[in-house]
């Protein structure tokens, strides 16, 4: 066993200037996944990620292809068949830039300014790879022995929901065996707030199409002798909750379990204050079923929201139209234990039991569904993180919660039959998705060293296991 | 007084080829008044009916201008102060011709297949304009003396719902003194079977925009917690009816009279077959009220209905988006005796009582309102075109309601005091607003007769007032 255990060898300001270099050159690549154009990019950006990880001491480096998406990064380095493996997760793409023109620096052309730099990708996700293979490069430099098997997976698709993550992991999943899997695209609480993510909601997606008479038809001639579908879409959306915002839908909250003691002290631990959340969203009041605090409600408790509604029309002036059809898109976010194939089902249940007379529904399911999952905030496998990111920020980090879905989490643990442990450095000004995405560079640094020492500690911990 | 009371000069077959060949050359003109492009053709199409009015024989034609409008072509024959006066209202603007993929042959290159003449504006409404003029130029040419005064005003903003006509009128309503306002832009029942239209529904119309948070949210980081504009306004919108279609709203129907026997009695005498209705349009089932008939419900009640609604993201694949606003276009059709401002304002006043919680609404009142009107089917003045249909047509007309809203008789009924007359010539299947326009010429040509022979009639009840 190494040393290392005890005294983590943290890199001096010589290597924190090339780690910061070389995230610079992995951000000038445009790497947008969700636009064909920039395929070459994407190539570009699978060989980069794939020399990072040759130049950090992994052995085995290799690109997998699977048809129709940029090439899968795998590197490996296996030392002993008995050890077990951890599998650090994160991706390579990086979401459009648009509106390119409230940028205050060009997106790829990275730029520092006071203490943080600027360019798209820089938080989300290239900037949270670095500092794994910056770890990782730091301990094998220093001549470390990581007693333990590690294997990359680094994708080029997440941002538009991981497409061929299933495929992949159909044609590659058996190569990929591992214990533990370690993901950084979650966020800290605030600046020197380290956060563990405890807890990801899963999802559900469909889209509803409501018809009535067979074409268009003049309000004028044919008003209140022909159901409008866009008065009937209200009227059955509107069964799906009671007015206070509980889920009204039969079945549909079979396997949900109770908010355990341990889960509403880790929420007691949270400094949450409602009234500057709401201010940030503007937001006068807060909404939802009052049986449930806030927080219980962003983070252990499902959801079923309408994302799109549209029909009839909708341009300037009037068109006193009764459309043929209605549309909505519904998505519902659940929590472990709550199957999604179950879930659309006895929401398509619902729909149908309520559908007002002499109305069409058809149902589309939407792919990107996923289950839940909830990591157990005392499990022993947290030791080396929480001690990790204590040291290297000072502060114990806290258990939080994340609403929103990362579908490569759900089809990693489902298909590798891993632990997943989220541990994000996204700040909440970092901006992913919008203009002026940046990262900050005292927590870039943070992280790389709360990652070596967290590297570190696993060389004891999981070799006990 | 004239003896073409009794014996109306009907046209000979050659002269039926003059008033065709007239109408091909109008119909040549693109008038199209949605489209600014088309200004020049509008330009033309009016003086071109200044021609036709000059050539049929009124003695004072002229373009009055309004700025920002085609102008209005206003033509006059005033025989006698003490005289009643006949004022006739049509349109010279047209629909546009989308898609034109669909027009069999161009739409603006008249064409005749079988006994029908195919292009845009060939029933609606030039094809009726040319009716009205053909019949009096048949009527002066035969040295008829109309013993009452006649105006025309033809105008090029009905396609767009007259947004001058107010100001029009404010400008030169003075110079349209008249007693009995005859119109063609309505329908008749079927080939054969002519109609006076007795009701047209007013309108009010309003946009409503619902909001909650300042911004566009991530329904997965805040769903549970954001009351969803969506949801509150689908919840809204379902407190305005019961599931079965009676209006809710407080105070909408004060004024709305009930409907009277002699009402009943027409509808009674309306040959409608519902299931041919309801396959016309693709419904299985009709829709509304149920305290009362269909017929009833399209003509001689008022609706409330949504024409549009939308928010959130509406194209393809899924965003899990809380859109910061959700927005509805409401069209509600009005019955005589019912007020568009009072209508608007108990509307308005039902959504901000039943406005959820925490949500905000700003309703915006569209223009287009006016008010529903009746004629009394057993009015003396309707005697001549009842006789003058019948005999040319050979059946006698039905009295039929119109549901949708024609500004400009509401209007003109408004500022001139005048009792308006409804006999439309448009067939079922003349495909007005679509592709393949068409007017069918066997009854463009008993139109013609019906129209002379109205006309003539007129000079015996008109005088006898």
């Amino acid at each position: 066993m190494s040393g290392f255990a005890q005294r983590p060898p943290l890199p001096d300001a010589h290597k924190r200037q090339d780690y910061l270099a070389r995230l610079i050159e992995y951000l000038k690549i445009p790497s947008i996944s969700a636009d064909p154009a920039y395929a070459a990019d994407l190539d570009r950006c699978a060989n980069y990620t794939a020399d990072l990880l040759r130049w950090a001491g992994m052995p085995e480096v290799e690109l997998l292809p699977i048809v129709g998406a940029p090439a899968y990064v795998v590197a490996r380095r296996m030392v002993n068949p008995q050890a077990p493996t951890l599998l650090i997760y994160g991706h390579y793409d990086v979401q459009p830039e648009i509106p390119v023109e409230r940028w205050t620096t060009p997106p790829f052309t990275p730029h520092v300014r006071q203490d943080r730099l600027f360019a798209r990708g820089a938080t989300d996700d290239k900037g949270q790879v670095m500092m794994h293979i910056a770890a990782i490069a730091q301990l094998l430099q220093q001549g470390g022995e990581i007693p333990y098997n590690l294997i990359f997976l680094v994708e080029g698709e997440e941002e538009i929901g991981s497409p061929h993550l299933q495929q992949f992991l159909a044609s590659y999943g058996a190569s990929l065996p591992c214990d533990l899997l370690l993901l950084s695209d979650t966020a800290m609480w605030d600046i020197g707030k380290p956060a563990i993510t405890t807890s990801i909601r899963g999802m559900a997606l469909m889209e509803l199409t409501l018809s009535s008479a067979s074409r268009d038809l003049h309000s004028g001639t044919y008003g209140g002798a022909v159901a409008n579908p866009l008065e009937m879409l209200s009227r059955l959306l509107t069964t799906l909750k009671d007015d206070e915002g509980r889920i009204l839908v039969e079945g549909f909250h079979d396997g949900v379990l109770p908010i355990s003691p341990a889960m509403s002290d880790e929420l007691q631990a949270i400094p949450f204050n409602e009234t500057v959340w709401r201010q940030g969203i503007g937001l006068s009041q807060s909404w939802g079923d009052p049986d449930y605090a806030l927080l219980e409600r962003l983070w252990m408790r499902p959801t079923l929201e309408i994302n799109g509604l549209w029909g009839g029309y909708c341009g300037q002036g009037m068109k006193t139209v009764l459309p043929a059809q209605a549309h909505a898109k519904l998505s519902m976010r659940l929590v472990p234990n709550q199957d999604p194939a179950h879930v659309s089902r006895v929401v398509e249940q619902h729909l149908y039991k309520h559908l007002p007379p002499h109305a069409h529904l058809q149902i589309e399911h939407a792919p990107g569904s996923g289950f839940g999952l909830r990591v157990d905030g005392a499990h022993p496998l947290l030791h080396a993180v929480r001690r990790g990111l204590e040291e290297a920020f000072g502060e114990a980090p806290l258990l939080i919660g994340e609403g929103a879905t990362i579908p490569a989490v759900a089809a990693l643990k489902e298909r590798l039959g891993a632990m997943p442990i989220l541990i994000g450095f996204a700040l909440p000004d970092a901006k992913c998705h919008a203009p002026d995405e940046n990262i900050h560079l005292p927590t870039f640094y943070a992280g790389i060293e709360a990652l070596i020492r967290i590297y570190s500690y696993y060389s004891a911990d999981l070799m006990q296991e």
